[in-house]
Formats: C-alpha cells, structure tokens, sequence
C-alpha cells in the first residue's frame, strides 16, 4: 500500500506555503492569550508528568512498575517523591516567572519568585502523608459504600472516585495557596479519565465516595461535609438566574452546601449558593432542588408512573 | 514474584494451537469487514498521530513540548504544519487507494487517486488559519461564559470543549470533503478525551461554549447558529420514531437545528429533525423537546416540587 | 525561562526530609491493604498492555501498526495470540501466588496456583475465536441499528461500544472462573475510554448495541438477552431500598434482567434485581423503573409539557 505516485506539486506547495500558515497561526495565538503566557512550553504535558509521579508516590504498590524486590520499595518511593518535588518546584518557577515577568517586575534572579516556588513546593510535597490519610478515609468510604467493592486494593487499583478524588486533593492543595492555572489543568485530566468533574476549588470532606461517577459535576464554592455518598450524574452546580446584568454568571458563592452523611442518588441536580442540604438527608434519583431542605430529610421525586401499553398480550 | 515452577504443558500447548486461533480470528474479520478495507494496519493510531501533530499546530504554547527559545517557535511550528500535512497526505492516499482498489479500478500508479488526496491536503492546510480564527471564537465564548474561567490561557490549556470543539471543527473540514471513516474516528477520539460526542456532519456556527460537557450528543444532521451555550447532558438527538417499517432508524435530516444565541441547561434533550429553537431561547434544565419553540422563548419544566420528608426533626 | 537562582534551601529540605515522607507514605498503604496483596507491582499497567495485545489479536486490521504485507499477518496476529497468553498467565500467577502466600500455603514451586493459572490461560485463549463471533453480531447490531454507521469497519474502528463491550466479554470470561481483581480493572479501563460502566459480572446475549454510551451502568447482577439496544445514559441497577440494617446496599441480586429484543432509550432508569423488562419492549427516555413490565410493553413518560414563554414575540 506504498504510494509510488510521484506527489510532486504537493510538495512545492508545502515548500512555499507552510510558513505562511505557521506564521499566521502564531499570530492569533499571540493575540489571544496576551491576558497570561503562564504555560511556556509543554506546560500541559509537565502537569501530567507531575500527577504520574504523584500516584506513584501515593500508591506505591498500584504503579510501581518494576519488579523490583519490596526491599528497595523505601528507595523506589523516595525517588517518587523527590521528582515530584522537583517537577513541581520547576512548573511553579515557570508561572511565578511569567507572572513576574508580563508584570515588567522580574528579573532572571528574582529571589521573590524563587522563594515563593520554593515555600509551596515544601509545604505541598511535607502534606502528602495527611493527604494520603484523607484518602485512605475515601477509599474506606468506597469499600463501604459498594457490595461490588470485595476490597481496599479493589478499590484503589479500579474504581474511577480514588482516581478522580486523589487529584482533587492534590488540586486543592495549588488552589488554596493561589496557584493558578496548574490545579484546573490537573482536575480536568481527572475529568477527562474519570467523568468526574470536580473543581479545584470544591470543599470536601472525609470519608467521600462518587459510585460509577460519570457525569458528576461539583462546583467550585461548593462544600462538602464528611461522609459523603454521590452517584452517577449527580450535579452540584450553579442556579441559571444568578447572573449580572449582561446574563453572565456572577464569580460568588454560587455552589450548594452538602451537610455531613447525604447520600445523594443518580442524576440529582442541586442548585445554588444558598442551597444547603442539611446533614443525615437522603436525595433521591432524578430530584431538581434549588432550596434548602433540613437535615434528616427524604427527598425524592413523586415518581410519574410511566404510561405502560403492552400491546399483543 | 519470579514463577519458578515448570510449564512446560501451556508451552506445548501454545505451540500447536495459536496459529490455529490467530487463522480463525483473521477468517471472521475477513468475513466481516468485506464490505470496506480502507483501515488497513494501524489507520487508527496514524489518525490519533494526525490530531497531536494538528493540536500541537493549532496552539503552539500549549502542546509544544521543548523548552526552546521562542526565537525558534515559527520552525517548530512550521515543522507541525509540514508533518500534518505529509500524514494526512499518507492517510488520504491509503483511503483513496483502498476504496479504488475495491472497485477494482486502481492500478499502482492510480493518478486519479493521488490527485484528490494532495487536493484535499491542500486545502484543508490552507484552511487551518480561518480554521483557528473561529476556534478563537469559542474560546471567548467560554471565557465570557463561564465565572471560573480565569483567562483565555486558562481556558485553552484546560476545559474539555476546547479539545472536543477543535477535533469537531477539524473532522468537519474532512466531512463535507467526502471523506470516508476518518472524520469519526477524529470524533470518537474527542469523545473518549471528553464525554462529548459531536458528530462531525453537524454544522455549528462561531461563539460556541460547552461548559462541562461530560454525555453532551450533537446528532449528524444538527444545526447550531452562533452563540451557542450548551451544559453538560444535552441532547440533540433524533426522535425514535423516525424510523422505517424494520424499526430502524432513517438516514433522513433527522436531528434539531439551534438558532442564534440560544442557551440550552444540563440535561435537556431535544429531538427530531424538524424541531427548531428560535433564537434568543433559554431551554431550561432536564426539559424534553420534540416540538419548536418561537425565538425568544424561555421554556422550563413546571419543576415537580419533590416530596421533602424531614424525619426526627 | 531556566530558573538560575540558586535554591539550596529547598535541596537541604529534600535530603532530609522525603525519605520521612516515603516511609510515612508506605505506612499508610501498608496499614490499608492488609487485606489483599495482589496487585503487587505495576499489576495495572500489565493488564492494560494485556488488553492491547487481546484488542491487537481480536481485531488485526484496527491494532496491528506495521505497514507488513498481508502476507505477514498471519505472523503477526500468531504473535499477538501468543504474547496475550504469556502475559495472561504471568498475571494470573502473580495474583495466585499472592493470595496463596497470604493464606500461608504458598510455596515457591506450589504447583497448584501454576496449574490453575495454566488452566485458565488455555481456556481463556482458545475462547478467543468463538467471543470474536460473539463480537460480530454486536458489531452487526450497532451497523442495523445506527443510521451514521457506515460500515462493519466504521464501526470497529471509531463507535465506542465495540470497545466497551469487547473489553467487556473479555473481562467476563476471568469474571466467570473467579479471577480476583483483573475483570474490574479491565472494565474500569473500558468505563474510562468510553463513560460506559459494565460490571464484568453482568450476563449480556447477543447483538447487543449501545449508541453514544455515555453514562451507561450496567451493574453486577443484571442479565441482558439477546438483541437490546440501550443509549447513553441508561442505569440498570440496584434500587437504594435493598439496604441492610446499615444502610450498605446488600450483595444480592440486586439488579434488573432486561429481556430478548428490547430498546431502552436514552436517560433511562430501570432499578432492582426483581424488575424485569418483558421482551420485545421499549422503555423510553428518562423512564424510572422500579417494577417488571410484560413482553410486548411500551412504557413512556407522560412528556410534562414545559412551560413556554415566547417574550418579545
């Protein structure tokens, strides 16, 4: 299936024009993310690179690939999270150097810059023990939660919620220190793996599980209270109607609060930045809630009796 | 971890009995796909190849991996443009040349072939900059769309529907060019990556915005205006029964048209191919749509107030 | 963009500081997954190079990259046979003798894990024919049943289900001759590829089509026969009722069977292990579902009509 058609004219063409094209497609580029220039070059792919190394540090006997005996498991880890810490310190470089510098402040030795990266590099890499504890709190929520779940290392090694929840976390971690742009690209890797879709900036609790998963959305000022139970399609999100004078959605406390121990039935949606379910309350299938309700509350659609019509019978 | 123990009984076995299974996997393949041949070995992963190289053209801060000086970034650029074009002149030809050869009027030198995969190449290339002018549309369209949207940069490096939209724009470009197989494998890729599944014959006008998007579905015969706003689970699907006597579905128009400006909430599904949305509507969440609706329509589910119990309380 | 400034505070950090945080990381795993030790190292990343071999051998004009003459592909897919069945039974003897070391039974050469992992080895490859058969009437299903399907080979190579329901069957086979472990990360691999979640315990007939996929869950218990067709979104599982005294969903039966001939269309929810959906039925979009229908149903929401308002019109 070789072609031996001689393509002659095609490569003329692409002689003369590819930088023409190039050009131009540099040029709108240039003109649409004049606002920031945080991610340099293969930004994207380093984040990735970050998480890899971060679930290998996290759950070492998941990904450690080699088979190495267990003796030299303290040394394989310890490698997983000095590359972690090195990664991330030189991506931090990387956005506070370009903030700095579109902000005409910075030089190539800016010391502010450094000792910024430097400081989150520290705390976030001294924290991930008591993350990994918060985890362990998801996991045993999962094994719980689910009749399918047989065991913890069921859980961690298949089930979506452990990969969607252990990058929220570390997300969380870069948000609350006011990192910017690196926690939503690492959420958005999760979503992309998972259909989960959690935002960086979402408040959670221990002891939280998301069965099957696909679809969830939670929002970004929403909380959430210990002991958590979602499924499949459940959205936390934004009412339509708070928005400005031009329809735009307004950048407040728009996300609803959960109280501790709801579970929280397929497809649910819950709407609002004044929306609290209060603790201990269970949200059936399908329910559209945009008010609060108080703790210990069954809410649950009266369920349309679907028209059956069972012809030839 | 290392298996010490002997076998030598599975080793005899796979000796004599996997070229009888490999022979009667190739037989039911052959058998199946008589009716085209134009996958040929690994068209799947060269297509997926095509999409990095295009991304990578396309937003060059985002996808270029080398921590090269920006001095060199219009060579860098340039080379992704000219590698795109060789691979999908490579693709084209493998296509064109298996299609022909089917119909038993290709020889090795099939000019007719080649001449229609360069022209093609060529114009798709040449398109790439209006191509990325629109796609810049989008991005604008989910900055002023979205409150936690922090810049163009933000988006471009991180939300799903840039992914799925670029891809859709790209395969659509290979569609209305008559393009057999590769505009949905394009597409199937995007939906994979993103929970969006837009089929590349739907024909969709600038500013569009998906927020979230995880079970988004565009039909094939779709039209969508500019300044278009979809969330996550809707559904412009066609209507079960448009179907002919064996029950199957028709390859008629048979899915929505949107007009201009319209906003469409989480969970709608709208459905039928003479179902159209006036421009300037808002169709609210979850709402099920099999008729048109006027422009400057508002169009909500009379929300059943769910059945609140709150126990001990 | 090179960081030049000096930061040996943060280097004096790690050397003292992240062989802490190792040993405190492999703590908390060790203390987790007491219960099992099966996955070992990198068990994941095996079964995924496993699933690549099996999808290489199943379907060689998708997967096989060489550009080898046709004459070569009988060596080739001898190959893929091959390399999936060493791969399949050096999984299968990690995972034996780790729960066979665990139980204090194991030793180096115990011939008993070898000889079951021997076995099921041997089953599951000679299998592999007579699944690819059962394979081309799904595929036959989605090219019947999808008026945007082209072709058989359009199918294979770009519709989500084929991958979802080939990984599926795959992972069902080691389902049914209790493998710990490797079917749920198969499957979970599926769901993350595609958004459609199939317990590999499910029991699924024939010509089974799913359009879109995404949001389908298929769970533990259900039995599907021959020649259904579901779309995105659709749920058959477990009502929220079948709860013990702790509220933990019970491990029984738990999910519905869904007859011969049915269409279940997008959005629906059939829920509960005695719910069973007569053959020849259509459930329609959005349904909630929490009893059996007879054969020959027809069962559809009385469709609220949602409130219009046409402003400015």
């Amino acid at each position: 299936m070789k072609a031996k058609v001689s393509n002659i004219k095609i490569n003329d063409w692409l002689k003369t024009e590819t930088f023409r094209i190039a050009d131009r497609l540099i040029e709108i580029n240039d003109m649409e993310v004049s606002d920031h220039h945080i991610s340099g070059f293969g930004m994207k792919n380093k984040v990735y690179d970050l998480l890899t190394y971060l679930k290998g540090a996290l759950y070492p006997y998941i990904y450690e690939n080699n088979d190495t005996d267990i003796q030299f498991l303290e040394a394989a880890i310890n490698k997983k999270v000095t590359d972690s810490a090195m990664l991330l310190n030189y991506i931090l470089m990387q956005v506070y150097f370009s903030v700095c510098a579109e902000e005409r402040k910075h030089t190539e030795d800016c010391t502010h810059c450094a000792e910024k990266a430097d400081k989150i590099t520290m705390e976030f890499i001294d924290h991930l023990p008591a993350l990994r504890e918060v985890l362990s709190t998801d996991v045993a929520a999962a094994v719980r939660g689910d009749p399918a779940a047989l065991s913890y290392e069921d859980v961690i090694i298949s089930y979506p919620c452990v990969e969607a929840i252990t990058i929220y976390r570390l997300a969380h971690e870069l948000f609350i220190r006011d990192v910017p742009l690196i926690p939503r690209i690492m959420t958005e890797y999760a979503h992309s793996q998972t259909g989960i879709d959690i935002h960086p900036g979402a408040k959670i609790g221990k002891y939280f599980f998301i069965d099957h998963g696909t679809g969830v959305v939670i929002g970004e000022t929403c909380t959430i209270g210990n002991n958590v139970k979602l499924y499949q399609g459940v959205t936390l999100g934004a009412r339509s109607f708070d928005m400005d004078e031009n329809g735009e959605l307004l950048r407040t406390k728009r996300h609803p609060d959960i109280e501790d121990n709801v579970i929280i039935y397929a497809g649910a949606t819950i709407l609002g930045g004044d929306t609290c379910v209060g603790h201990d309350s269970i949200i059936g299938g399908n329910v559209w809630l945009t008010k609060s309700v108080h703790p210990y509350s069954k809410v649950y659609n009266s369920t349309p009796q679907p028209t059956v019509k069972a012809e030839d019978y």
